[in-house]
């Protein structure tokens, strides 16, 4: 396998691997390791040049950083992508290799699920290295992050509530849900039990009928969810969904989902805040997950009460950033950024040598 | 068919049918109507003696309106019961002979499901009569009442958290459930999405692997529930569940679930209380799937969102019953009784008229 550095200004280490007898054409890079090793998924895509690829795995590592800074998880920012076609690609010599290339950074990348990746593909990754996390909970590991990820949203509406509506509590509003998925479906089951009132979408009729018996329940076809008059509009879909199209047909106070990159370019953040409609940042209010991973981490390894415990940290965090967002008229978005560099900044402060790739 | 009245002090009507074509031998009780028709279950059991199921069904019927009077559904109670055996007697002429029966209070008895009986049983009643209800929500009716049920109870809790403590929020506190059933399974749900830590249990351990991968879920075998140290002991079982063998081992400082009639004897009210335990009248807090079926009569007929909203009536009703418990320095238990009766002295009051059987 041929290991080649590749410079990028602003980021740790970026890192290919070309392996001719496995196939393996991957990426591998290191944002920032200020907070802790880069943690970050593995995604697997047709990308149709390494360019391209190079290009989505900065932006994803450089995210990841932002993400783990806001929910104080103590780890960096990394990414992976192997250039491939997950649907037909897939084979264990593939990810053995990937396994040896991730090891290769003795720790300072750890990897995770994304896009393309299963369960069985980190297994043949753990063959070759323990820098691997999110296997099934039967191995000792943390399983599934949905459930989680849901339970970080609820926390991170109730700070929105708090911050619109001057109430900690959730009852009583008019929730326009998108996406009935694992989060998304407990995000409705959970706001049903506690007495708010719903009109929810989904793609799948099936999976909309199915929640419509809960009580407080209702439901539109996927393009009227825009229209729904409202408190908050959760998004738990598609990313790009708040856009020039959609936000003038808002009628939310709120918009905090589940979704990731939910704006689709920066600019629509301002937007919304123009029409007075508070956002609470996707990778904040969705870091449940990795929150929940990255327990796995810590020693003694995963402990599920110390999990749920620190999804509290999505609420802290929120709180954090739409605090910072009026004291410095910024949109949530940018205050978000703003939290996370100010994290960083203090990280370096107090120990200068932090964050300096260990390789 | 032969109907007899039975005289029995302190009831509107009770009467059995006797049908030797269809074999149909039934009684169905009147409490009261003061507060409207009295809605109650049909319950289909092998009663060894008349005289047992006549104690069965009056001992329900009165059950019924205080029930409904706590929760305000605008319905009198009663009840109903079948003397048989439903896993080999059910056929359509018995249960159309039990239509006919119905029919002829002339709507001052409603029937719905109970033990024993199943959809297509009512849907056999209604072919004779239309004072029946719970039918499939396909047929403009109010469909499965369970996952009201569970909203009511979490209303229910949210009363109690703020009796006990203060507060009116549901997150940070440990919940002790027994059963994970339709009811308790969407309330354990509901609070693990909005941020309370559970132990629970059932006695089927597939449901509770089922329900461990929810995050702050922990479990425990079905006899260490009791022992759990928790804020609220929430039982979605067993009836008989507060016992001489269960009170003195709870460590919880509420009990709040939605099984019914979870005290043994009425004495265990008072065990609680003075183990300074609060405890929610489970006939109250478990209200949820009667106000929604009562939806049904109202002119217009079944409307979720108006079930939805009177649900609210069993937060109402709490409030009520805690605060008549500590004016009159009684238990929850008789409170809720009491309250039951001043809302029917009340009426009688306001409409001297008001419950008199209108056949």
């Amino acid at each position: 396998m041929e290991i080649t550095a590749i410079p990028v200004e602003g980021y740790e280490k970026v890192v290919r691997a070309m392996d001719p007898a496995s196939g393996l054409c991957a990426l591998i890079a290191i944002h920032d390791l200020t907070l802790g090793p880069a943690l970050g998924g593995l995604r697997m895509w047709p990308y149709r040049s390494e360019e391209e690829a190079l290009t989505d795995v900065l932006r994803l590592a450089r995210g990841m950083t932002y993400k783990s800074a806001c929910a104080d998880t103590g780890l960096g920012g990394g990414k992976s992508v192997i250039i491939g076609n997950a649907k037909t690609d897939k084979n264990e010599a593939l990810f053995r290799a990937m396994g040896r290339f991730i090891d290769s950074l003795g720790g300072d990348y750890i990897t995770a699920e994304d896009v393309g990746i299963g369960i069985r593909e980190l297994e043949w990754i753990k063959l070759e290295t323990d820098y691997v996390t999110g296997l099934s909970r039967d191995s000792g590991s943390s399983g599934n992050p949905s459930p989680f990820t849901a339970r970080g949203v609820m926390r991170g509406l109730r700070a929105c509530a708090e911050e619109a509506f001057a109430t900690s509590r959730l009852d009583g509003f008019h929730y326009a849900v998108q996406g009935l998925g694992q989060v998304g479906g407990d995000v409705v089951r959970g706001l049903s039990m506690v007495g708010g009132f719903l009109t929810v979408t989904d793609i799948s009729e099936e999976r909309l009928a199915q929640f419509a018996a809960l009580p407080g329940v209702e439901t539109v076809a996927p393009d009227e969810i825009f229209d729904v008059e409202c408190d908050f509009f959760v998004p738990n879909a598609l990313g790009g969904v708040l856009n020039d199209d959609t936000i003038p047909r808002l009628k939310c106070k709120v918009v905090a989902g589940a979704a990731n990159n939910q704006l689709l370019e920066p600019r629509h953040g301002s937007m919304l805040h123009e029409r007075d409609i508070l956002y609470a940042p996707d990778y904040v209010i969705n870091a449940g997950g990795i929150i929940n991973v990255s327990i796995e981490l810590i020693p003694g390894g995963y402990n599920e009460r110390v999990a749920v415990e620190k999804i509290e940290n999505i609420y802290t965090a929120l709180k954090a950033i739409f605090a910072t967002a009026r004291r410095d008229r910024c949109t949530p978005a940018q205050a978000a950024d703003r939290v996370a560099e100010q994290r960083l900044a203090e990280a370096r402060n107090a120990n200068p040598l932090a964050g300096r790739a260990s390789s």
